[in-house]
């Protein structure tokens, strides 16, 4: 079986979202899973020097009205929420702490519904207690998973991560790389689908 | 008849380079003009503290990578030169003058050999020597275009379409507005053919 995509996002990051929305099916198209791996890109913009796309003159009012219409182009339910960016510390962690305990499938389900909460009904899944009510409704222990998922092996775990993405050179999210191919954001689907079709670009 | 499309781009941009070569087919196939405006990122990177593309590490070198598969992709020939970024302030200008004493149709043709000469040659386009054999090869005075585009009535015109496009948002290249309706990058170009197809997006 060929390899798995792997998946890198911000869990403040809207076409990240967008992202996580398609990706499932686009590899299934082609026979691939898709490791999903959170990151921070606080972390990562230390090393680029980058700030977040919507506080930049200019282009933070063009990616405002970039989000709205392309959200719209792909049938994918969208509002920018009031508190953005926010910090996903806790959000990333989580996904960790449900994946090292729960399992890939169950730690991906967790992704698809904190980013619907943040993206389409603007709930702040920066707060613990947001992410604990979000795996309440998929039929996890929300509460234990918050108070356990802040440990120092989940820390650690996370930023081992982190490095890693950056060691790989992801630099933005979404980011994916397809069997050492890499491609940087939404607009690169069909990029991406070409490259799984064809085995080549 | 239709508007035409504004089409902003900096001679030093590649992938302005790219829609500088499939621009004119695109708004032909929807019975549009093109209406070309050179423009100078450093000067509008000044209010958005943007920094070349291939200068920021880790996008850099993902940067370097995706302009040589999306010019396959698309067909288009491309080289990186050595010398790049480069200051393209007597390229644009020239393209100026051009327009102004010979019209569009040349300014057009001149823009394209240029970006051309820069793209697959690797000719630094940003010297006034080289600008004047581009000019001289599509036929025109170079020498005197270069002698003479440097006058204050070209040196103001181009601060005051700079100053009317930062005005208008762009702030990349390439840039594109079509009635109204604005468009950041080679990326963007099926949005764009969605657009001018549909009248919406």
């Amino acid at each position: 079986m060929s390899s798995a995509l792997d998946f890198y996002f911000d869990f403040s990051s809207p076409y990240g979202y967008f992202a996580a929305m398609k990706i499932d099916d686009l590899a299934a198209k082609y026979g691939r899973q898709v490791a999903w791996h959170p990151i921070l890109l606080g972390a990562i913009f230390k090393t680029t020097g980058a700030v977040p796309l919507v506080e930049i003159p200019l282009k933070g009012n063009y990616v405002r009205h970039d989000l709205v219409r392309t959200a719209r182009l792909h049938q994918i339910p969208f509002k920018l929420p009031e508190n953005f960016p926010i910090s996903t510390l806790h959000t990333a962690r989580a996904m960790l702490w449900i994946n090292n305990n729960l399992g890939k499938t169950k730690a991906e389900n967790f992704a698809k519904a904190a980013y619907q909460a943040y993206f389409v009904e603007g709930i702040n899944i920066g707060e613990p207690e947001q992410i604990a009510q979000i795996a309440t409704q998929l039929g996890m222990d929300g509460v234990t998973m918050v108070n356990t998922s802040s440990s120092e092996e989940i820390k650690n775990q996370l930023k081992t991560e982190i490095a890693s993405a950056q060691n790989k050179g992801v630099f933005g999210s979404p980011y994916v790389i397809v069997d050492g191919e890499p491609f940087w954001g939404f607009d690169r689907f069909d990029q991406i689908e070409l490259f799984l079709k064809n085995g080549q670009i």
